[in-house]
């Protein structure tokens, strides 16, 4: 079968072997796959990437970037055949989506970073039964594909722990973004104030539901986010005598969503104190910040990664609803020897947010 | 009146003038004042200090090293006199404490780190009447005066929010990290886990509550917190599906208390996952931490400083219930002349964990 390989460092169009179902395993055709920004980083930073999962002690297998990787997680896949020990719950041709985890005896293995698990940059591929969900409501492939990237935005604002009187504001409105804001705005957690550099991308930001999107190179995202999070006369008067001379806000919830070293620092100096900063954006270089400014503003911290088995049914059911607008991220589509191609554009933000890979074309 | 003045880099004594309490102001004796890890990070990292407090937007007013001020703000007090618009609430004589702070129009201004208020390594100071805390049931100036720095642990533990299943690890055994401990052990959450290079540090964190403690010289912390905190077979077997294929362990809470560039980072790598940590030591140097085992780990990091002034006023009264062995802590006794070298000798965790400066020696 065709793929689009990680090898020595490039994309490249090429043949491997067909996969063959193991116990428990389903062989599906690949309808669709997103490209991640988390392939973009994989692709410049493998070893890197391999040395941060050596820290993760044996939970997951950092991938040899030495030997061929087919990339590839967020994906829809239609049911081909069925290996041993199966129940075969799906008809063939059934539509199905699935957490990227392939079940084995030692546990889950990840799929679309490994040496062993071919990704959905491929034509074909193999999946657990025991993790596939049926497509419901007749929802289009590209669209189910999308379930992956918004997952990771409803379990960034499941993970901030919000107790509803945030004011939100997200910084960078790429997929991690924009899948946060969609989040955002199901929980009802509003005004959502976001900011990015690409008009192209704030554009889509209020699509997805933002109140009040910002031009960081026009306007402080924190003096926006500190008028929109001005206390009521009442809950002023509300406070305890000891906080009446602190600034009249709400309290700040802020989402990184832009994964580059210095970004942290830059919310440090702006949060307000007591900000609980959510980071979503995933830096794989060093990054370098001053603890002392968390210290005296009594900052926290989450760092998030992934979702769980139900956040990603939820988000599924979510964009099979119409709750979510999908088709607004989609900005192009590709085939196998589109995907080397697909990375470079994915580089400028006024032309793409999200390139589906459709390994059929 | 004789005072310790940090002038130039150093510690000096000297006289200033007498303090003249203002509208709401108190004249008092200082009694007892702990010398603080702090305070000499303020010496060393003076002007730092001052650029990271204007950081806070107005806040608080920074100080400035180019000009005098009297350190000191772990203190324990007797009042000698009243300024006008005072309610006289104490007899002249009255011991009390205060959280370091002096009520302005404008709000509380800091004591301790000001050049406008004077600290209490001066034989007198002024305080506000509304925040003075009489000392209960006679306790000891001199254990009084450990009732700020035993607040910093207590708010650490509080804003840990811990539901209680959790297994705690202290690193580093200093005066801070030891509060931190007697924290732990006045919630309950146990068993508490300590690592400390200094022999006679563990010695103290096994006085203060600690029921396991380290060499991390000899025996890696996260090994040892692992033995400790190894889930029962029952809770084994409770834990959801998903996560029956991760380590058996109950939830980590990891308390920094060295305060020196890299020890987050070192937390970062040998944390499990989901590990919730609490930065309590104030490391005032830029640091360098990978955001990338944060993300893969999904850490939480919550960075603290001070307290509340109600956890300022139980851990007073805790002292003076006996609650906590206060006089542990305290190594040494110096007066006014004796504040330069002290700030020397507590280099040595051998030798000294907290002096105390006594102005009227």
């Amino acid at each position: 079968m065709r793929a689009a390989i990680f090898r020595n460092g490039e994309i490249v169009a090429d043949t491997l072997p067909e996969p063959v179902p193991g116990a428990g395993q389903v062989l599906v055709k690949t309808l669709a796959c997103g490209i991640c920004g988390s392939d973009l980083h994989a692709r410049k930073h493998a070893h890197r990437m391999a040395e941060m999962t050596r820290h993760l002690n044996g939970a997951r297998k950092p991938m040899d970037p030495a030997r061929d990787v087919v990339f590839g997680h967020e994906f829809c896949c239609e049911v081909l055949d069925y290996g041993p020990s199966t129940q075969k719950r799906f008809k063939t041709g059934t539509r199905v989506c699935s957490v990227p985890a392939l079940i084995s005896a030692e546990g889950p293995k990840g799929i679309g970073y490994s040496n062993d698990n071919v990704g959905a940059y491929a034509e074909r591929m193999l999946l657990s039964e025991a993790l596939l969900l049926e497509v419901p409501n007749g929802l289009a492939a590209e669209h189910a594909a999308l379930t992956e990237p918004l997952a990771v935005g409803i379990h960034a604002v499941e993970k901030a722990n919000a107790r509803g009187d945030e004011v939100p504001l997200v910084i960078g409105c790429g997929p991690v973004g924009l899948a946060v804001i969609a989040g955002l705005r199901l929980k009802g957690l509003r005004p959502i104030i976001a900011a990015d550099y690409s008009p192209a991308r704030r554009a889509l930001a209020e699509k997805m539901g933002a109140d009040v999107v910002i031009d960081p190179a026009q306007t402080l995202p924190f003096k926006t986010w500190a008028e929109q999070a001005a206390m009521t006369a009442e809950q002023k008067a509300a406070r305890p005598p000891a906080q009446m001379w602190l600034p009249a806000l709400k309290p700040a919830l802020i989402f990184e969503c832009v994964g580059v070293p210095g970004v942290i620092q830059q919310i440090f100096e702006g949060a307000p104190r007591d900000a609980r900063i959510v980071v979503v954006g995933v830096c794989m270089e060093t990054d370098r910040s001053e603890p002392m400014l968390g210290i005296m503003k009594e900052l926290s911290v989450q760092y998030v990664l992934g979702y769980t088995p139900t956040e990603f049914a939820s988000s599924l059911q979510l964009l099979a609803d119409g709750k979510v607008d999908a088709a607004s991220l989609i900005t192009g589509k590709v085939g196998i020897d589109g995907v080397a191609q697909a990375f470079a554009d994915l580089g400028n933000p006024e032309k793409h947010t999200k390139i589906l890979v459709e390994p059929w074309r």
